[in-house]
């Protein structure tokens, strides 16, 4: 078993190995230039430019792992902007001692994810820290998304429908079940997914009535409203019969007191969209792999603006504040 | 003393709060949107696109920090490109207990090092690990930059001179002697600079000529010289009697037995260019506040195809290999 050691890290023969018989021939030797920078061909006109780094734990889960995460993700922040994701960087800072045929999983589910989404890993660096120092491996991805639309939105009015496309809550208890490996964690998977494809389908269809996207991942569903509502003049409802909650983890948040509402998502998006065009986008949303559980799940109103509150089944209004922190740390 | 707690890296009103009233306030309220990504303006044609994590020990060292080395780092990877570095990302990894007060010197750092290197940090991402999960501090910063300039160089020929912009291994005897906080390492500080200008400079001024640009981080100037003649028909020669080298770094290295050729910059870039113009080049390098220092250090010849060798003051031949690994781990 070959383990990544300090010298994996170091601008010497042993890293450019690394990165040339393991690193670029996994993620792709095409695509990733030996330069310090990529150069890319980019149309004229805007671009989408976004980071996020991964630290979650543990790096392999039900549904996905931490390469296909950070891929996703990224890919997933410039698609709800409306950009079409194109190029992506992948930064590895890894723990000594951490299993080499482990990164090649990792960097295996990246290349299957990128590929995937259609985007093309371009640059990278690869830095080692020593052990107790990190955790096993820490990936930052940056990526770059292009616009074939115009991404100004039109502004969020009272009686704008919230759509979800599919299930609460997937990617956080999965991880969750991962960590504790609880007897009644059966059947949890993380919805990681890329969901640039529907989301392209449903903006080319209805340009104008796409009011608001974004992923509901770190603080979930309840989390992403927060933003939307805070300091302005319309709530957010939500009606709890209507929120697409598998069984499973509905049981498996009751067990451990979480709320799938503030749980985190991977592939996940909230829309807000115009009251008229609801039904026929939530239509095609379904038609998308990723969108086939799709509902709307509640609407804008002037009732408690700057809130977010949801309609019991019991016909209670209950508010849903912004928390202070996230249920579950290191989750993405 | 305030200190990163878990919950500044959750999705919840926490990391909000830490990320509106302290990142976004020191790097640039203006400049960090608050979506998923940020919408940048780009003119047609192409970009250069780069990545780096820092992970540096100690994250304070004469000369800099973690926060300009990793501007610097990402600036200087997009300038050797021909590119002029436009917008950066700032994505932090935080270790649990950090002090607040060193995270806001550290961003004002990095805010100084991009105001002088004319970049804007323009989308970050903040993530919380455990004690014992991380450092303190690691950043990845990814850079974007356009060009001026056909960043298409000239082959490298036979009698083509290598100019490097000052002095040889500053940045890794200054953090060593930070680390090891010696006697005899006083007057040792960091090179760390942004290069852009000093680039764009001499680019302007000889388009035709500059052949190879490169800075001589990690593995130093001897490591950037074998990149550059592996598996070429070329060699590289250095000229020990004129490589620029200060008695304190000198001395330094010879008392712990590093050799400076192999020894980290982080503000130092090896040009390779025709030989017609090579004085005039240097005399253009000079000229810049990051070139006063500047030497003509070597030439590349049909001796050696493939490798780079010195010519020592007695007059013998030495080869200079790619290394296993790096004299010193966690040097950027």
């Amino acid at each position: 078993m070959a383990l990544i050691q300090s010298g994996h890290g170091s601008g010497g023969k042993l890293m450019n190995d690394m990165i040339n018989s393991v690193i670029r021939r996994i993620l792709g030797e095409d695509s990733i230039q030996q330069d310090d920078s990529a150069i890319l061909d980019i149309p004229a006109g805007k671009i989408a430019f976004t980071t996020d780094s991964f630290v979650i734990t543990p790096i392999f889960f039900p549904g996905g792992d931490i390469g296909s995460l950070a891929v996703n993700g990224t890919v997933n922040d410039l698609a709800v902007m409306g950009a079409v994701p194109k190029y992506i960087s992948c930064a590895l800072i890894l723990e000594e001692g951490f299993d080499m045929d482990d990164l090649k999983r990792i960097l295996y589910s990246m290349k299957e994810a990128a590929d995937l989404a259609g985007v093309s890993v371009v640059t990278g660096d690869t830095k080692v820290v020593p052990r107790g120092k990190g955790d096993k491996i820490y990936i930052n991805t940056a990526g770059i998304g292009v616009f074939k639309n115009n991404p100004a939105r039109a502004p969020i009015e009272t009686g704008d429908k919230i759509i979800i496309n599919g299930s609460i809550g997937d990617h956080g208890t999965a991880v969750m079940a991962a960590r504790t490996n609880l007897s009644f964690s059966k059947g949890l998977n993380s919805d990681c997914a890329a969901l640039s494809n529907l989301i392209l389908s449903v903006t080319e269809a209805f340009p104008e009535s796409i009011k608001f996207m974004r992923d509901a991942t770190r603080g979930g569903t309840a989390s992403v409203l927060n933003e939307i509502t805070e300091g302005k003049n319309f709530g957010a409802k939500l009606i709890e019969k209507d929120l697409p909650i598998k069984e499973e983890v509905a049981a498996f948040c009751d067990i451990l007191g979480l709320d799938p509402l503030y749980t985190a998502n991977e592939g996940k998006v909230i829309f807000i969209v115009k009251k008229e065009h609801a039904e026929k986008i939530l239509a095609v949303i379904r038609s998308d792999t990723h969108g086939k559980d799709a509902e709307i799940i509640g609407e804008i109103t002037a009732e408690f603006p700057g809130k977010v509150f949801i309609k019991t089944e019991i016909g209670g209004k209950r508010i849903l504040p912004l928390q202070t922190e996230e249920q579950l740390p290191r989750i993405c």
